[in-house]
């Protein structure tokens, strides 16, 4: 009766780890983008040759800086781009493909796989069940090399969500929800595992949300256990057929239940991602830019829900939408959502992580307040130390956005 | 028989001035953005009380840097935020209107207007008939302070365009012509008249973007005398009823004919907007970046024919593609342009001035290739010192996106 680590790495090693051995893995993918690859790059270049182990399990993305704001960004693309042709590696996603989380998730991930990425969102892929964790760039230039890397088996924490959403409250008020109970730091040394009691009431993309934002409760992994909605995805989006094993719950070394139906919409307030509060309690604040996008909540669904608060009317702040990838823009695109987002002025682009951390389309100024579906809001992170960032869900942030200050959203989903 | 030159002073003064002359005007626009909207308030600060003349005449837009991809291009936003609330101008674009240029043409500029901005491609204006010129920030500051400002009243040079475009033969073209014919200072001191034979084979698109490129000519001023397409451009645009004076033809210091039907679809080779060659001597240069937009060519119809080409396929380098404003990115999507371009593998945003100076959405990196349908190719304009621009115009810069390397665009419009 493994827990769902156990039986991951169990099937990786031949026997079943404990919490705290240090054990080498073989990992199943492995990923870096602009900003981290310039230095795995040169980590694999001070080691002799640049190779990789299996250039089928890398995964290279342009997103942080993309397209290039400075010559400094440009340069690194041209670095990254010629070790990517030599290697002639298969999965490189050039300018304007998506956030690397994203493709990984839309694309390559698969439930029991081993995933490690030069970003600490990596974490991001355990909506479907992978263990996806984050390392530097020394540690990923050389798991790329060696075709192994080395982890300490975390510690597994059960988390039940029970019922279902209400409206106008999705996966990213359960993230913060975590936050609040546990704190910043909650998590640090577990492995996450996520039951869902009704599992077509939890879609993947919410799970993706509270898979990403695992990283800021210190969490190790955060998978949510493969079910019909993990199944139904992977056909749906990949034509891949997954049948999930059949387990019986394993040992835990704590549990927590999430009542998703007593959950109302939450932010986390400046300057900590912990420091989550009430949407009601910061009602009126007044809002100079929103930021609906990122790994964290730049997927279709976010962009739905946001399109039917926004054909109300026009934004009163400044608004950025960026849906993660190519492939969430096009069917964007092709749903009306870019339509209904351009008609109530918010600047569209697509297939970067844009103004999250500050350096890209959308940086905010001094004294500005930035309500933004990313995921950190530490002073300075997405611009100007004296700027205010509130996260909070996409539903939130397009209602501030249409008046101009934090409001309930859920008003205006009815 | 004024020249237009003459015959635009000659309303503003009272008298009819002479070449060389140098006046006072009352002007009818003044405009500035992001990048020198700092200093002309800087100037306007060191002058006392921060107030302008009419705030009816004044047009800001950001579109530089814009979102801003800086901490300091944040900062320069909220300080004239700031200014532009206090004095309460009601013509003020923010994130996502659009470039500046692009704005005065589509809501504001008019036949016979007299306009500056602290911009050098003010010029494209002249598209309607208004003499518009770009100023630096300081004698900008000081048209906005007094309502007035000096201008040297340049040499009226007189050019016909004869016969009509052949198909891929844009007016991206006919300014490459001029500039291969007069060289890049060969309008200096001009006030350059353009009479169109057929005025309907001459759309208001390429005019503007003939109008933008006289400031690479040198020009002070490039206007195309108002005709039934100026007049059904202010109709069909923005409902106004204009009627062009009956004026004969006055007297110019030179004159040259373009005949439209004799040219091709041609380049402006690194390093200078005046090594113009045909778009056959350079097939085959292989296009890391293709960057449609700007200005100069980010209309509607560059976009209808980047689509009619793009339609074709998917790209083979990497294409940006941005609407010079909200309102033509609002028309692209409408049309299916979007669709099309984003299907081939555009990445597509709006209203910025994006990659053309070299600092924002798309620098060019060390080595690479840009096929370009902005102004400016001069060695590192668009990035890095060893980059080379192209510059060309949009059905050539979407067939060199569609194959990865120059190639005669014809062929794709078939």
């Amino acid at each position: 009766m493994p827990t769902w680590t156990e039986y991951i790495f169990q099937k990786k090693l031949g026997h079943t780890p404990s919490p705290g051995d240090v054990v080498e893995v073989v990992p199943d993918l492995v990923g870096f983008h602009d900003l981290t690859g310039y230095h795995v790059l040169e980590v694999l270049e001070s080691m002799g040759k640049v190779e990789v182990f299996d250039k089928e399990r890398v995964v290279v993305a342009f997103d942080h800086l993309s397209p290039p704001p400075t010559q400094r960004a440009a340069e690194i693309m041209v670095y990254i781009r010629k070790h990517v042709k030599a290697l002639e590696l298969p999965h490189f996603y050039d300018v304007g493909g998506g956030i690397l989380h994203q493709i990984i998730l839309e694309k390559y991930a698969m439930p029991e796989y081993v995933i490690f990425a030069a970003d600490s969102h990596t974490n991001t892929a355990g909506a479907v069940g992978a263990f996806a964790h984050g390392m530097g760039a020394t540690d990923i230039a050389a798991a790329l090399k060696l075709g192994k890397t080395w982890v300490v088996i975390p510690a597994p924490f059960r988390v039940d969500m029970k019922g279902e959403f209400p409206p106008g409250v999705m996966g990213k008020d359960v993230a913060l929800h975590l936050l609040k109970q546990f704190g910043a730091e909650g998590f640090n040394g577990y492995s996450v595992e996520v039951f869902v009691e009704i599992p077509k009431a939890f879609p993947m993309d919410d799970r993706a949300t509270v898979a990403n934002m695992s990283t800021e409760m210190g969490a190790d992994a955060l998978m949510f256990i493969p079910d019909v909605v993990t199944v139904d995805y992977l056909q749906r989006e990949r034509g891949v057929s997954y049948k999930p094993p059949d387990l019986q719950p394993g040992r835990y070394v704590d549990k927590y239940v999430v009542e998703l139906s007593k959950l109302e919409p939450l932010v986390a307030a400046p300057y900590s991602v912990d420091n989550v509060k009430a949407v009601r309690e910061v009602e009126g604040v007044e809002v100079d830019q929103v930021f609906i996008g990122s790994c964290t909540n730049g997927r279709l669904s976010d962009f739905e829900i946001a399109a039917r608060i926004l054909r109300r009317g026009r934004v009163k702040s400044r608004c950025i939408a960026i849906p993660a990838s190519y492939t969430i823009f096009r069917k964007a695109l092709e749903l009306g959502y870019i339509d209904i987002l351009t008609k109530a002025g918010c600047v569209v682009t697509y297939g970067t992580c844009g103004p999250c951390l500050g350096g890209h389309f959308g940086v905010a100024g001094p004294g500005e307040v930035v309500v933004s579906t990313s995921n950190r809001n530490f002073k300075g992170r997405m611009g100007h130390p004296d700027s205010k960032v509130y996260l909070a869900n996409p539903a939130t942030a397009a209602a501030a956005a249409l008046e101009g200050k934090i409001v309930d959203p859920r008003p205006y989903l009815l």
